[in-house]
């Protein structure tokens, strides 16, 4: 493995003098910002991260601030889900495309008052397609990258956690809902969300300056809870099914092949610049779609697509792999033809270190 | 230093075998690619550029491609530059700017013919703000990312590897001018451009079965040239002043201010999106601008935005920084208020490892 080399262009992040401290061993680069990968090992992390409490920095889910009059109407021109039901206070999971359908981003809408929302993205500059669209057909808005960074609390223990810093109140927020709790008289958006399945918040930390203070409160109140810091785990969110765009999907990609059938609604999703293509795609249904693969034997570092095959012939690929070990198996994010995708079907996957047999599944393991 | 954490999402090459077979020890991520950064140590890549030739893969700089009746016009939206006399062969340096003035990447634009262009980008995900336009505006063009991998031939021998390879007729090549010319039976754009003072070629790759074949050649024919696989070299860019998208200029910057004006021609830029806003930018003059610094003593690794003070006011900031071997001292990219850009003025910028003394140049080493 090579190391990463420094530059202002891989910006740091408001947490990123405790992610040192924490003795982060490795990053990857995301939304042009880096994104720890391991602190301990992957391993030991995993463990972790489904026994207690982490503190994950996840400034690198940018956000894309969109304001005006014309937000709400930009805002469902990105994406096949019906917003036009979205309340204050909610959080939403939109596939974004373009006129094609294509695949732009998966981010989480957060819908701040009825002229301003948040757009919580993946690993693709989105804002610059928002920017085109907005002046391409001249709307009211102002779209920004706000002082905005993400900060996750994950783990059985995230409630206990989150609760000792910001009271009780967590306790109550819904999935994908949040509230504006006080933290050293700021008022933070703190939501139920996060790219775990263990549960857990993401504290939308408004201000780089107040960065440093809430991961150390995060901390010393979590002594008690073994907390730790750490990062979204690539064993862990591939055992969930939690796909990763760019990794799983890409513009080439439906949302209806990524699996995301059920968050577009798309015949009333009107104003998507996609929808015309979609409502064709979702007619024809997908060719290829998302599935689970398992892997027999020990599984490499999955740093390209692998092809899946029946005999001779191409038939998938998997996108994201790791050892998982709780199922003691090879877990694994495919794309797979529809001729192959039914539960059980096998086939075998060329790794770079040989061919493995795999299984596919439509279910995740968590 | 920390290791990268492989992932599909960021993409290998056409390169990548080549490159990991020359023993790259370090990489960054550009447009969601492996971009090399080092290979024996940066001082030894450094020299080893300056004195013989390197071979670069540098895929990363990823093609917009723009083809249709559309195609000029839409590119014209792009840019304060003037297209209007570009003739194909030609390569234009063309800063890309929001409808404030903002740059958003600053590519080489290479014309292929009336209908047809490409865009090769610095690190921003251009293609959505293309296409965000074309959308917005209806223009009757294909926007898209072909498979086209640029290769670069850099050092004082480069005429004499590309014309091992290409034949003489390389030599000829203008400068940011191309020929097509062939390899294996392919038909190659090859421009003199790069991104190093040293001189060279850039070969824009079509298709990624022919790449690693090419690489090989290029390191047989070179091997009486002590030929070595290399990369843009951190040092060596500063000293000649080569900016860096997202490092030494962003969206919050005009061209202006990046000390792009020259090749701004925005009075006769008709249809630039940003030439309202970069007209009253032109006439008032910007208050800030990218110059030379040189720092005293040695540097450490310039991994975010180094503030430059006077006495207690800060009245800039270094944005990239190198310990040069020919120069001796640190070189370094930043940019200074007016009130203190001029040659000569004696400045201290404030690394992590302590301030230090920098003086401003408005010329750079090379």
């Amino acid at each position: 493995m090579a190391m990463i080399s420094p530059s202002r262009r891989l910006r740091r992040t408001p947490f990123s003098d405790g992610v040192e401290a924490a003795g982060v061993k490795g990053y990857t680069v995301y939304n042009h910002m880096l994104l720890p990968t391991v602190f301990r090992s992957v391993e030991e992390d995993y463990r972790h991260l489904k026994d207690a409490v982490q503190v994950w920095d996840v400034s690198c889910e940018r956000q894309v601030e969109v304001r005006g009059p014309d937000a709400a109407r930009l805002i469902q021109m990105l994406t096949p889900r019906d917003l036009s039901k979205m309340q204050d206070g909610q959080c939403f999971y939109v596939p974004m495309v373009d006129e094609t359908g294509g695949m732009l981003n998966d981010p989480v809408a957060v819908k701040l008052n009825e002229d301003r929302f948040w757009i919580s993205i993946a690993d693709s500059d989105l804002i610059m397609w928002v920017k085109g669209l907005a002046y391409g057909f001249r709307l009211d808005v102002l779209v920004d990258e706000p002082d905005v960074s993400p900060l996750a609390i994950q783990g059985p223990k995230a409630d206990d956690l989150a609760a000792a810093v910001f009271g009780d109140a967590v306790r109550d927020i819904r999935f994908f809902r949040y509230k504006r709790l006080e933290f050293q008289g700021r008022s933070l958006v703190v939501a139920r969300s996060g790219y775990s399945k263990q549960g857990g918040f993401e504290i939308y930390v408004e201000g780089s300056d107040i960065g440093m203070p809430l991961w150390n409160a995060l901390m010393e109140a979590g002594k008690s809870m073994d907390v730790h810091a750490g990062c979204p785990n690539g064993i862990e969110r591939v055992e969930g099914g939690l796909l990763s765009y760019g990794n799983d999907m890409t513009r080439e990609n439906t949302p209806h092949e990524a699996g995301l059938g059920r968050f577009c609604s798309t015949e009333s999703a009107l104003g998507c610049v996609g929808r015309d293509a979609l409502l064709r795609v979702a007619k024809e249904g997908p060719v290829q779609q998302v599935r689970a693969i398992e892997i027999l034997g020990t599984v490499p570092p999955c740093d390209r697509a692998w092809p899946l095959m029946d005999g001779d012939r191409q038939v998938g690929q998997v996108t994201s792999a790791a050892n998982s070990p709780d199922f003691n198996t090879g877990v694994a994010i495919g794309m797979v033809r529809m001729t192959h995708w039914d539960t059980g079907t096998e086939l075998d996957v060329m790794t770079p270190d040989g061919p493995r047999a795999a299984t596919v599944y439509d279910t995740f393991w968590i």
